[in-house]
């Protein structure tokens, strides 16, 4: 079993600092601590157990360390800052692990790139030495890449002349997109095995400078101190008041906590039928290959201050962060741990109006930085369910609580299923002004945008309810899919799960990548689908995985032979 | 070998008849005319024979017949429009002709598209009955859909629960991002294998209206006028004394040409190392796995027409119709009939004034309907060669003429080389103001656009030469990736087909797709890069094409048995 939980006291591989408005991430990938048998985590390279802790770090400086202005990436390893994914991991996994270690090293990726652009915190990747495949991806999710000039340090992408395969970590898609490298250069560098030093790749754009070794430390330190200046007026941290006698010169550690919140442990309790947090239930029927995965809103004991100092108070108990953070965690669960489950069935537990009330706050403090962080987190949250690779289907009962923000688990659902109870209690759900911007999806598009892109004007008029919607209303309004009465209602849910959960679960997973993404697309929903949709192929290629495959050989006496059909 | 070259005399499948400014193309598939061996094509299901027929028609009525406003599509077949791509074609095919297979047919689909849009012509799916999988794909790809109700007759895409594959013709991401059917719906329908009939169908926005049996062949016609009077003003063939005297209702037929231009067939001659047509000259070197492709510019026999008149006199004998409907068969032999061939180097020989000389022409005149045409022909024959799955490098050399529309061969290239000779004769390459819009990649951009993303300014720069550019100047502006000398030049082309050809072919293929589409995406680019690579994907699972997949055991007394693992 596979677990996403970690804390930088028990980093392995990463080394978390801060200093004031600059913290260090500096990769030091211990060799020998892997997360399966059969391989070395050599030169920096990676395994899914150092991807968690790099998360787990970007997630914690958002958090603990809102002060930070500059997030400096490098190495502890002389001359080698990343050599990649390690490929006699990728060579002994299984396809489905293969997958869903991309997909969350692509999210990886991109909450670097959300820090950056919502929260404006600059990453600088400080090179100092080779950034091979992988080591090249995290350099371009970074804002700046320096890479050292000793005469042998380069940056590469060799996945295709080596390996068979496909830079999988978003590469591809930022060198044209995301740096707007010419796509001759593009083809060139990334079909040449030993990449690009320096000179040359500043001057077609692979990196933003270069500097002797002599000078490299300085040059990067200099760079930070130009940025940390920079960035001074677009993140706001604190009130004017809360921040006098505050300064960045201070050092501020992990516990100390000056200036954020802390992210405590999540308690959660592994039950052989499934996970027990304190928000979050996860129930799994093994043998019919679905789950209920159930949301409780803040229970009557649960706090809803209004103010983001009452907020700050309660720190990561506060429920939209606790729920979420265990969502999260559920997900990943699911995801790695729980292949065969092929279904979800959300649902919900609690009173909508609390539920109502905290998006109220957060929306009404949404430039406070805890607020800002919380709601970022919230939307990266749903994302991950958006890119989960299960059938999800709402389900809507009485005592449910599908207002606001959870509403948006519904609108992520594949389809949803309410109770129109004709006689007994009425199930209802609700929007709230979170529905209306602060929760997009990977096309940039809020959940109800996407849903009514036939009919932009039934956004505006769903966001205009302000009283709770029964079956029959939420049903006029095209917010829900089916709305059987009790007479039906077991059946139907019952034939549904069943009906699913028989189909070819290659099949859902390409329809639903290409259902659930209509409208505009950006970066991320070109690395989650296009881009990962050809690596997923090519991961399942001979001339990839067979026997003769480049991945299979890579590193053995015996060469790859491919079939050189063109397909 | 398969070949491309078809004609109305010859079609086995479709009938197109044209009747005014009315053309109706009936389906009527014969079971036993296939194109490979195993399979019969009943219930007006197809094979890439059928779809040969159904992209040569839609060309002909753009170019033999362009009076036409409305196109019909419908069936011979009482109670089924059309069953969609042969499912047993599909299980005894290779995964690469199966793929081949999937690309041409979304070509063809958006070649209707493309018609509607930048031609004006309408086209109208009269589905007289079912329409599943590849049969609604195909309406879909209809402006308007109208399905007969006759207590049977249903629309569907049963690919997921029934095949274990997706609808692979674009029919998911038409649904949602062309007619825009929210997604729980969507989800709905596609996993549905009886579909809908006409009333559900309807309120979910999958067709435009439904008739019964006793009135729906008068309820087409009568839309069928609607829709040729609203055309009218859109639809400007000729100027008004050109058009003096010829009326819609007389009919035309295919071979009397009132209105357009024939299309004769393409004279080609099959050689055992390649094919050599008038302008298009094919050279295999299947050995290592690389062609040589070389484009003739006009040469000095070739008539260079300015005007419209003459150039509907010369017919389809003018130099850029002949050139790039060779081009385009080309493509499509290298695609289906030559798979190990990884690497296509591509040339041209001829006068870049004359290339030139054409563009002008062709700029000065685009808004006469065969100027238009063949624009817009050009510019889909372009974007067939973006989609093909080979490596494309361009050779500059001496006596060369990538000018104009040839520069876009250059710039759709992965790459480029030109010869900068230092003592001997230069090699040159210009722009033509064809290169500044009229000839679009499918995400919508120029290949200049495309290419400068990261300055856009330098597309101006570059379009404003208005003399031609040598190697030095080329590289300067941009416009090239290696400009070797005289010295360097044999071994670093020798060397780049080496290296090219040694690496794996589905690696390649997966970079290209994604290094090719920078910048914005399109339904297009969605259609053949994400639903495409998932589609892809799930044509090599075990859980379709597998000795128990379902696509292996579809009407078979065995039944398909899943691992159910997710990805």
């Amino acid at each position: 079993m596979i677990n996403f939980q970690t804390s930088p006291d028990q980093y392995k591989h990463w080394k978390l600092s801060v200093a004031g408005s600059v913290a260090t991430l500096t990769m030091d990938v211990q060799e020998d601590v892997t997360l399966a048998e059969g391989y070395k985590l050599k030169l920096n390279s990676y395994d899914l157990g150092v991807d968690i802790e790099l998360a787990d770090a970007v997630l914690r400086l958002r958090f603990e360390h809102p002060q930070v202005k500059v997030v400096v990436i490098t190495s502890l390893k002389p001359r080698i800052f990343c050599a990649g994914a390690n490929i006699y991991m990728l060579g002994t996994s299984s396809h489905a692990f293969k997958v869903n270690f991309c997909k969350f090293t692509n999210e990886t990726r991109c909450a670097i790139e959300d820090d950056s652009h919502h929260s404006g915190r600059r990453y600088l990747a400080a090179l100092n030495g080779t950034a091979s495949g992988g080591g090249y991806e995290l350099a371009i999710a970074c804002d700046e890449i320096y890479l050292v000039d000793d005469g042998n340090s380069a940056i590469s992408l060799p996945e295709v002349p080596l390996l068979g395969v496909l830079p999988g970590t978003g590469g591809l898609t930022r060198l044209v997109d995301k740096r707007r490298v010419r796509r001759d250069r593009a083809d060139v560098f990334s079909t040449l095995a030993e990449g690009l030093k320096g000179k040359r790749a500043k001057e077609w754009g692979l990196i933003d400078d270069y500097f002797p070794t002599s000078r490299f430390q300085e040059s990067i330190d200099a760079r930070v101190r130009e940025i940390a200046e920079e960035v001074t007026q677009t993140v706001s941290l604190r009130t004017g008041s809360e921040a006098a006698g505050l300064t960045d010169s201070e050092s501020s550690q992990t516990n100390s906590l000056r200036y954020g919140i802390k992210l405590n442990p999540l308690q959660k309790e592994l039950k052989p039928a499934g996970v027990e947090y304190k928000y979050v239930t996860l129930v799994l029927n093994r043998e019919q290959r679905y789950a209920d995965l159930t949301l409780h809103g803040p229970g009557p004991e649960a706090d809803l201050p209004v103010t983001p100092e009452d907020i700050q108070k309660l720190g990561d108990s506060y429920w939209p962060l606790q729920a979420y953070r265990e969502l999260d965690d559920a997900l990943l669960h699911l995801r790695v741990n729980e292949a065969e489950i092929g279904l979800v069935c959300v649902r919900t537990q609690g009173n909508i109006d609390d539920v109502l009330a905290i998006d109220k706050t957060l929306e009404a403090n949404k430039d406070h930085w805890l607020v800002r962080e919380i709601l970022l987190y919230m939307a990266r949250v749903l994302r991950r369910f958006d890119l989960t690779a299960k059938s999800f289907f709402a389900i809507v009962e009485p005592g449910s609580c599908f207002a606001g923000n959870l509403l948006e688990l519904l609108l992520a659902s594949d389809r949803s299923y309410m109770l129109n109870d004709t006689e007994g209690p009425q199930a209802s759900i609700s929007v709230s002004a979170l529905n209306a911007g602060s929760l997009p999806m990977s096309n940039g598009l809020t959940r109800l945008q996407s849903r009514f892109l036939a009919d932009p004007e039934k956004v505006e008029k769903v966001l205009a309810h302000n009283a709770p919607l029964d079956a029959e209303e939420a049903d006029q309004a095209g917010l829900i899919t089916f709305v059987p009465d009790e007479l039906d209602w077991e059946d139907e849910i019952r034939v549904a799960i069943e009906e699913r959960t028989s189909l070819s679960p290659d099949a859902l997973t390409g329809m639903e990548a290409s259902l659930r993404f209509a409208g505009p697309e950006t970066m991320d929903t070109k690395i989650y689908g296009r881009l990962t949709a050809w690596q997923n192929w090519i991961f399942q290629r001979p001339n990839a995985v067979g026997p003769e495959g480049a991945l299979t050989n890579y590193g053995k006496p015996t060469q790859a032979h491919f079939d050189f059909k063109r397909t």
